[in-house]
């Protein structure tokens, strides 16, 4: 393993774990309205508050929808394009099919007009309302065909239902079919009552071991067998599926009831999914490098967040790879999860 | 970092993180048989059926009682000494405190018994109903000055609180008053509902996340600040702690309200805590090594259940640590935690 220099920026990285939250929410349309639909309220500066069920859910920068003061921070960032997804709240599979689909179907087209804004450095992932396989469905295809987004944000689970759960089957098919990427999110995680401590737990202990479990879900279903072209990614550097994967390699040896229904090494099906570098520490990089592959991950910053990481390439360079892995974790890997074509900087948005 | 040499097998290990099922249940003494009161039940030789709730809660070798075959496997294993504790599903939390009590009474003089037996190359943990604090303590100081066991075995969640709620000081200062070591297992996990597959995957894939919160909740809970001379371990390698801890850090780093509670380094109390090495896997050991320090990891194989580690102390040797983290890991290590003087081989059981 040679390794790289510590060289100035590239400019060339490719963020494909970055959040959208629109400047305004619709008004609903209709006659029930959620008790959770979002609306926004006034903050300090450059700020706003997302407003969920009469309280505060976050209070979010205008980042969250500005697209030039995205594209601004880029650089310092060494960033050529950003994969923009809903901020995973938002992605509302507790409400009713189609008011979700209200909601999400804004949201996504809001993301479309960052998309155009952006001079093809900003690329979008949409929300489907995945409580609804005929909704969920529907609006892949309009995300994809009418949009022409590379593919779509999931949560973690779908009101308590891991990824891998076989209802989820049909859209997975169709997401292999029109080529559309996934890229799975926490989103309300469990273990929630082992927390002790304030309310940041739940993003920084508890959504990790709902990624962790989404994707070791995926494995223990054998989607990567069944969907073989299916590009599906996982946030937070996999969460602790790096932890889980060595002891599910070994029950799978050790239970028979695990080798007969899980049809491949749980290792090698890990080997076929994605991952985002969102860890904050070089060690277990290198760790998810040599546990997942040199292939399968790409950067992930969590932008514009407080809990975002500034300096996303810096830190692969600091993992001293060989000189493709780094521009692979930098670039490629995202170009191919993403389906675009590998041409260099500038390649690729919608 | 010098290379250990693959020596033939020292037969000096601890092994932290072993077993016992009595061979028979006590019949219940008084008025109301809980529904979960254990039994056993004729199996194929040298099995016994566990029977909980009228079903076969798990199929057990006769290891887990016969000190003597127990004993014969040390050499393959290339052990020394084990440290024993209940199978966890024992511990009876979820029972009237004087009715667990009654169990884990019998249960813990059973593990005397062995103790007894094993001419000093058995060491006992003790199980106390820490369901309620009195019960516990009482229990605590049974098997600490009478039984002269080097400390108690713990489930990653009592009910559902992790080890770290602050309802549990009391039991952690009783501890540490009394030199008792802690040894936290995983029991009842959460994320259940995100498994997707055959029931073995509660102990392969929502144990280790259990453990991983648990030894979180210390962390986030500041015992190893609040009580610096106790001595508590967690199964598992600590779960999906190693996946967690970077992402804690930064996040401490991050959010005022974790730095506002959380009065010390996440990475520095976990560096006070001690683990086994239960991952199955060399590269993930290292790792561990890197994440909670050379002098914090200590053998364990879940002997004699099915999924345990047959070659935990070659596992060691096979990660090509220097000599003195080799011999840490196989032995020193444990001796700290234990309250053992480090004699060497054969130095220290009850």
């Amino acid at each position: 393993m040679s390794n790289t220099p510590h060289l100035p920026g590239c400019g060339c990285g490719i963020d494909t774990h970055a959040h959208v939250v629109p400047e305004h929410f619709p008004a609903y349309i209709g006659s029930h309205l959620p008790a959770d639909w979002p609306s926004m309220a006034a903050a300090q500066a450059c700020h706003r508050h997302v407003m969920i069920s009469g309280k505060v859910y976050r209070t979010v920068a205008d980042t969250c929808w500005d697209t030039a003061k995205r594209l601004a921070d880029f650089e310092a960032m060494d960033l050529d394009l950003q994969v923009v997804s809903p901020m995973p709240e938002l992605l509302s599979y507790w409400m009713a099919p189609a008011d979700a689909q209200q909601l999400l179907r804004y949201t996504n087209d809001q993301i479309a007009a960052m998309v155009d804004e952006s001079g093809g450095r900003i690329a979008g992932l949409g929300a489907v309302p995945l409580q609804d396989m005929d909704h969920a469905l529907r609006e892949l295809e309009y995300v994809v065909k009418v949009l022409g987004f590379p593919g779509v944000e999931l949560g973690s689970n779908i009101n308590g239902d891991p990824v891998g759960h076989p209802k989820f089957d049909p859209f997975f098919e169709a997401c292999e079919a029109l080529g559309a990427c996934v890229f799975v999110h926490a989103l309300r995680p469990a273990g929630m009552e082992r927390l002790v401590g304030p309310a940041p737990l739940q993003q920084v202990l508890a959504y990790p071991g709902d990624v962790g479990l989404a994707a070791a879900s995926v494995i223990t279903a054998n989607l990567p067998l069944r969907r073989p072209n299916l590009r599906i990614a996982f946030s937070h550097g996999g969460g602790t599926l790096a932890s889980l994967l060595p002891r599910l390699e070994q029950g799978w040896h050790t239970f028979p009831a695990l080798k007969d229904s899980v049809t491949a090494s749980p290792r090698a099906q890990a080997a076929r999914l994605f991952y985002d570098t969102l860890v904050f520490d070089t060690p277990t990089l290198r760790h998810l490098v040599h546990s997942f592959g040199a292939t399968q991950l790409m950067v992930g910053t969590d932008y514009p967040f407080n809990f975002h990481d500034r300096t996303p390439i810096e830190r692969i360079r600091q993992a001293a790879f060989d000189d493709t892995t780094t521009m692979n974790l930098i670039r490629h890997n995202a170009e191919r999860f993403l389906g675009l074509p590998s041409v260099g900087k500038r390649g690729g948005a919608r």
